[in-house]
């Protein structure tokens, strides 16, 4: 089968690779549509590694995916053939004690997507489990479905946050993850949010959003944009996007008293992290890895047009052209959110 | 001064009343702008009392109201002479017991406007403690200003629901209470909410709002329209707001396991409750009585664009008018959601 | 295999049955040594049939029971053989949408012991998924294990409460689960319990625990008995525990503003429910079904000797006198509250 | 009036200072009895300040208070001239922001006892608002009614963690508050507690707790004594009172998949912190200042015999000697825990 293998650090090749495609029972079995450039499969592409995660052998890249369900197993009552869907990249171990309370994300037996090592979907088919296997409704397009895993992210980051209506809230980086942490938290409650980065780019593209409003910290004082948007009083939710052990100081002086903050990002290493600050607010600090029963919120958010996705993909290639997908990824220009790769050209949606 | 007064059960007069104007350090004064006409005003009108409260004095009727600062006490700081604002109807004692736990709505010591025998704002000047007085946007009016008090309702059950984003809902009752927590739902949330009631202009009025779904009970399964509209799972929250006790009798079959029910509005006598029904999908059951801290985030919502109140506004009356506006309101016409009296005229907005 | 057998309503035996004991790669096979005498099946027992349920072929009974591993499937990694252990009777569709929410006692998919036409435990041998098979301590008896379900479900309802350290909690009903309720309540938190009934043996064994003031309401006023141990302010929690529907009148009354409900009693019909008293309280009310991610919880407070369950067992049974035990049960004898059998008598604990 | 006054940095006298004893119609006139010595003041003593708190002028010590209601203004209700009475040394302003969402204690404006230009209780009488002045009952002892102040601390760090019954907790720090906090989180629902530090006395004194298990870290490897408490999953709760940088490294290797850190140490500085090790389990970071809404809590689980503060009590001394308790407690004594002076020798209690 046809796939985009990393066959090691730098090197991409587009070429046919033994997968298997047993399916059990409860599995269903997708012909891939489209699939979405992620930062973690650019960093394996030029880092060969992120963190304890080393590229070893050739594996095949991609966990942003929407497809189309090809065939089902016996015991699949949710999924029919014909089906257009996209889906969950990690597979927990659904009996062990993380999954049993619900926290299935932070189950260490995780299988995930393009993790070495672990193939990724940038392939033509997959073999699946309904369970983590989503039906995407008329009016969301592959496209889109190929949205759902990075939005999926935002969307996590939102309810941990536990946003009330009129809230307002803080995103610092402008990036992918930044923006839909964005859109997330206006969908989830926020009357507004503000945004930060150096990328002036970048914030161009949030600041289109009503409700977003940029702030370049290379030229405005974040604290003070934030006293300004808060009559003095803060932000009820800081969402950090950003990964940046600078962003850290002086965190919670752009957080209410009772405030929360919210940790996506993740930086390499420890970060000067204000005890004595945050406590002087009792603020919460909370912590995001991937999401959990989050696909149906994000699906429903998207068909009922209160997330637009769509102005965020800079770019699509076809399956054949998915090296120079990697390659503008890698050159990191200012002006893209997202580039998708459609490995079913002909499959429509 | 001036004042529209409920002299006994059936009979309104518009007339001079002597009211006490005494500012505290910590208080300010208002010339009221507008007040909207509530349906427990006009209950008072043609029954002469709700429940345990009986208007037994007569008593100056209005609770929603706008205004605009001409004094400030000396220990007042958010707020200055000329400042447009609208006020919470209810004041707490701020030490009591169930104030320092931040639920101060249900302090049994709440002094409410217009619950008798305490005076409510449909007259010229009040004087009111600045900590529940509440600036406006430029862009919020004096209208929507006096709409803050009931949609500050619907919110209070957005925040007791704990809607995560991407929710579906019913609301069940489609009066001015329900219409206010759809779209308090919608803003806090929800993709989308279904609506129902056997009133077809009030649902019509609801349905042209994107997001919500209006379904007249009358002729639609409810039960089928919520499992159609949740692949059979059931809705995250069910928002009561009729006070039928009809709505209850299978109310369980309407959510989801673990969902959520907020009771908002308020039967006369107990209605049967199918305890069973909760208990097999774990169901939540939350009440709402007003609002606390609530306030802002209508005002945040109303001035991001998030909830559009403008269309709710059915009828707006010169204060010489005034009777006219509860005539009309206790007609109860059904393409009625409310009817505002503009007190100060000439004041702008 | 031997097995206690309802062979229909009025009718028990104790004979071989054909039970299948085959073993997947996930599961242990278990030598049950103790099984509790719970009130649904005694209620099977003399009624045939609770609710929907109704006991249409011969049934094992018995789903409360500790035993010993015998056998581990080859995935097995928590638990080996000779292990004494406690078993969830109930057994979910771990994939399902409730599950993976961590919901897994709603799945309404779950197969549960002795819930017609499920057999029970109450034979020698059972399979079952190790993932809901759980370790007993050194210092936990068999008996004390097979009482773990009963605790579970009053463990769960202090979850949902959500008690904070300190909470005066009120049980209403003395029965089993009454008591096991007030138990978890001042494990969980709970300053001190108040437990009300008219059985006063029961009562009396209640009120032999530190901390559970028992309240006889044929001749004292609970609500005067709440009111004088908080101050008149109300108790934080209410266990609704007996499923009487004379409780829920005036039940709002004992619960302070923004106090909790707890419904765990199965009332047969709708009970009339005062919206308007948990209104003007803003009381939140949760349901219990069951229980989930409560063993490990159960266990750890029984071993830490924060629970003590042995006062609670009447009587022990050997499985030759199975039959005497539940005939015993039925009589419902008011100094009764535990009654146990010994399946594996020579296995010790 | 006879006070004992910090007159700057290392000088301490007892001699009559000029203190105003105006009573407002909410406030209550208090003898003082029992005042333990802080941390803090032994800070202020020892260096003249903590952080930006400088002590410029003579200012009178103490904030841990037990005494006899004297007098009540007409307002009051809830206490009367003889009561035997603790205090939270913290005034808010109860109109504020924060105070009217039940966060009092962060709100900016609270006045402190003892916290620089304030001056403290370790005087014949102070004047004080009744709502923050707490009736002890019969069985409380005026020595536990000054303890009352630490361990409020440690419950509103119980609090903050949303203890569930039988989760495993690990206190790193065992100095007053970590002991107390232990004390409180067996209270509020754990079965166990692990308890670190380096200094072998207090350990001793904190292990003969039952369900306290002293580990030091001197010896013994405090994730390897978390993983064989909790069969390697980890605790569900980590209070960190130490306010130790070192403790923060691999902090999260002690914590379960979705469990709880409580920051309630003040470090002077940043500390280093593992958002990527934070992420891994999703653990929820909650911080705390002080507390509110906790006093009536501390003194239920007193008087119920759950939480034993008298084991704590390392020495007392008379109001004529408060010097010597302070140059003791300037020593830093390992096995001191909570040194009190006697301010009312001859009043009881």
């Amino acid at each position: 089968m046809r796939a985009l293998v990393l066959e090691r650090k730098g090197e991409l090749s587009l070429r046919d690779v033994d997968l298997p495609l047993k399916m059990g029972p409860s599995d269903v079995k997708i012909a891939i549509d489209t699939v979405g450039v992620c930062g973690s499969d650019v960093h394996y592409y030029t880092h060969g590694r992120i963190g304890p995660y080393v590229v070893e052998r050739p594996m095949v890249l991609g966990h942003e995916a929407s497809g189309r369900v090809v065939e089902v197993g016996a015991a699949v009552k949710n999924l029919a053939a014909g089906d257009r869907v996209c889906m969950e990249p990690g597979i927990p171990d659904p009996t062990s004690r993380a999954s049993r309370l619900g926290l299935y994300n932070v189950d260490p037996n995780v299988v995930f997507w393009a993790t070495p090592p672990v193939h990724g979907c940038l392939t033509s088919q997959v073999v699946h489990p309904a369970a983590f296997t989503y039906k995407l409704p008329d009016n969301v397009s592959f496209a889109e479905g190929a949205m759902v895993e990075p939005l999926a992210i935002g969307l996590q980051a939102s309810v941990k946050a536990r946003i009330q209506p009129g809230d307002v809230a803080v995103v610092t980086g402008c990036g992918t993850i930044g923006i839909v942490t964005a859109l997330a938290a206006l969908a989830g409650g926020c009357s507004r949010v503000l945004i930060s980065d150096v990328l002036k780019d970048k914030l161009e593209i949030a600041g289109r959003y009503p409700g977003i409003t940029p702030v370049n910290v290379k030229s405005q004082d974040l604290k003070a944009a934030v006293r300004g948007a808060t009559d003095g009083w803060g932000a009820d939710v800081l969402f950090e996007a950003s990964g940046s052990p600078a962003v850290f100081k002086g965190m919670f002086d752009l957080v209410r008293p009772g405030g929360c903050v919210v940790l996506i990002g993740i930086p390499i290493d420890p970060v000067p992290f204000d005890v004595a600050g945050a406590q002087a607010r009792e603020a919460r600090v909370e912590t995001v890895f991937r999401y959990a029963n989050i696909y149906p919120r994000a699906i429903a958010l998207i068909a009922s047009g209160k997330i637009d996705l769509k102005p965020l993909i800079s770019g699509t290639y076809a399956f054949d052209d998915a090296i120079q997908a990697f390659q503008r990824a890698a050159e990191g220009r200012g002006s893209d959110v997202k580039l998708q790769i459609r490995v079913e050209a002909g499959a429509g949606g």
